[in-house]
């Protein structure tokens, strides 16, 4: 069963992967009006998984995330779609153009990836969303959603195989699953889906990364650290590390780990005032001795708790924050290095040369001066939407927008040219091997 | 024993991630003079290894590339070190720069990726080059050869680390390590190893592969094919399939499957044409009932085989090629999808749109009009010194240069700036995303 559907997936690429870009976007335009015209069914569909939801009581913000009915969820949703439809084509474009000999040309072109696996929870727009980018993209995807939001998945999958029949994109490009069992046998598809994308929980990811020999797209943790510099100002210092920290604590670009130069711990009006701004934003501060030495009077007591052996190896997500000394800009990278999740790192600074160095050091996806780690999103990026954050090193990094979609081919154009006729493989002929 | 060589490159990749580009150029001009210097003793040990191999008589092609005294390899490989530092620096180059408001800025910028596990057989010489291609790109390597090159290995490598003890770069930034259960140990070091380069036969790549979680660049099997289209030109065809196929059986990018058109097949005289020219060149068909029983009496039986159940599916490496029919070029994009390693395939027509149904729908790294599939490869390409050639579809893909061992990070430079003031995040301010 799994096999039949990556099998029919891949098929499915060899014809979206020769459609033309207005094929492509057509197909997306009668999508969004499609949803548009099924709102009533679709919401009412949403509406049981939420009775569902909150007859079980599910955890609020999960409910939340649920319902399409909130604001303009399900505009945003449509119109969504439409946007996608009108982004400039990601196929094709030419990045290297090179002739190799008279009549030889060599180009480097954007090719979609291939077949996705898309694993989500909840937040069932994101459906409509993520195979938008895929048909976009070229990519042909198998999209998982969460058992909690069933009902509003398949009417909006519905939708969708419904109106593929009608364009050129062919209806296996999108298929939508349900069954849990089907996911593992899925991640053992190596040979014909190309990357997996999880959208969800850590542990999900994890579960994901542990189970498969595909290529996944994302992140499990997001174990972000600020470093506080002797030349700091204290008052950004303040600033960026309680909106790093209280903006949105289960974000996975939300820091956890405060690093002082052993300057500004000692001065106990710095130390406290940066201390006391997380304290009075309810942040729980988690110290190792040296810092609890230090600690003022001024600070209660209920807030300051003891470091525990795994503090600067762990994601809290929660209103809490590791808190210890390093010696200086080099001991920060070194500590980050060996620490860090490499998502999202920061330096607070005024001196450019330490920034530089901190920049430059630092192994992360993210390397950031003066600025909440918060900005780590693909929206904030102004990458329109956004596909994942991936701690990969390999492939895309970062906040990833449809860019991460894409691989490249080389297309070599000749007149019958053969290779023993040129230097290396048994002839004289000379590569000209010139930019077009 | 394994872990501690994954944490000591790691730890030198802190160092050596933010040294200059002088600073990783000089150690390689560095390197390059004592190679030169040390000539005598490196080609004796060389001869003890060659000298090995012929009383083991190990095989002749084997015993031929182990050999550094043979024409000018010794002084390219000196050469080669001091072309790499002086290539441009990989390095931090600006990618992208966009203002995200006032005062905020992100950048793209090219980085390492960190730490690279090369495993090669044979060539001594790579150790010099790709010791030169990892310190230039400012990644640590850990280097393993095969133990036909013991020697070698050891005297080169003993040359570089006594070089680097001299200069900024760390001495762990290069590892060169010589047993054969290190590897396996070192398989399983993915928190601390980044990327995999085997460099040798199919089992080696596939061992690898099996055994590890890290990503691999490089190619198992390479499985080209070409389709001679009705509107082929024959002479074309015959000078490209006998290149594509003679000019190096052994290589990945040798063509192991010839797919003919209908109309091609059905021309006595134009099938005769094609086989006869690979016949010529002493090549064996494996054929397909529907070519055999077009075949005419030409043709030397003897070269004339039954295709095997899995002709379309095996790499031969050797003068062989399986020979089918397939009805259009939409028929041989689906073969090819299905049959090939997704390496290099190539399209013999005179029709540009023929050609470009067929360039847009195989999804191959390569994909050819009239020309040898045997030019997929980086020299040929005018990339340089090339890292490998890669099937995968994510990271680099092709024949890989320099460009192949770089990620990059997101640098965002801001002066206090907090997501909390932003729209999205509880704010009111409006990103203003303008390129820079």
């Amino acid at each position: 069963m799994a096999e039949q559907i990556a099998v029919d997936a891949s098929k499915a690429f060899g014809v979206l992967k020769a459609l033309t870009n207005e094929q492509r976007s057509d197909a997306l335009k009668r999508i969004s009006s499609a949803l548009q015209q099924a709102r009533d069914d679709v919401l009412a569909a949403n509406k049981k998984d939420m009775d569902y939801a909150k007859e079980h009581s599910l955890d609020y913000s999960l409910v939340k995330r649920l319902d399409l009915s909130r604001g303009d969820t399900f505009d945003a949703m449509v119109q969504g779609v439409l946007d996608v439809a009108n982004l400039e084509d990601p196929v094709g474009k030419v990045t290297l153009a090179k002739k190799i000999d008279e009549g030889l040309n060599l180009y480097r072109v954007t090719a979609p990836l291939g077949v996705l696996l898309i694993i989500f929870e909840s937040r069932p727009e994101v459906i409509a969303n993520i195979s938008a980018l895929a048909i976009k993209s070229g990519n042909c995807a198998i999209l998982k959603g969460g058992k909690e939001s069933y009902h509003s998945f398949k009417a909006i999958a519905d939708i969708i195989n419904k109106t593929l029949a009608e364009t050129e994109v062919p209806q296996s490009a999108i298929q939508l699953i349900q069954t849990r069992g089907e996911v593992f046998d899925l991640l053992a598809q190596d040979r014909y889906i190309d990357l997996v994308i999880p959208r969800g929980s850590n542990q999900l990811v994890r579960y994901i990364k542990d189970n498969t020999k595909i290529p996944v797209l994302g992140h499990a943790d997001g174990i972000c650290s600020i470093f506080v510099d002797k030349e700091a100002d204290v008052e950004k210092a303040c600033r960026v590390v309680v909106d790093s920290k209280t903006n949105y604590p289960a974000a996975c670009n939300a820091v956890e780990q405060l690093l002082l130069s052993p300057e500004v711990a000692d001065d106990s009006d710095k130390l406290n005032r940066i201390l006391m701004s997380l304290v009075e934003a309810n942040v729980k501060l988690h110290v190792t001795p040296e810092i609890k030495l230090r600690i003022g009077s001024s600070i209660d007591a209920s807030f300051v708790l003891d470091a525990a052996p795994d503090a600067f190896d762990i994601e809290y997500l929660t209103p809490d924050i590791s808190v210890t000394i390093v010696a200086d800009v080099a001991a920060a990278v070194n500590h980050i290095n060996e620490h860090s999740s490499k998502h999202t790192d920061c330096i607070i600074t005024e001196n450019k040369a330490t920034a530089d160095t901190f920049l430059k050091g630092v192994d992360s996806a993210g390397v950031y001066w003066n600025c909440s780690t918060r900005f780590a999103d693909g929206f904030r990026y102004g990458f329109g939407t956004e596909v994942g954050i991936s701690t990969n090193k390999i492939h895309a990094r970062g906040p990833v927008g449809l860019e991460g979609l894409m691989s490249y081919q080389y297309q070599l154009k000749g007149n019958g040219h053969i290779a023993s006729e040129y230097v290396g493989a048994g002839g004289s002929k000379v590569f000209v091997h010139e930019d077009l």
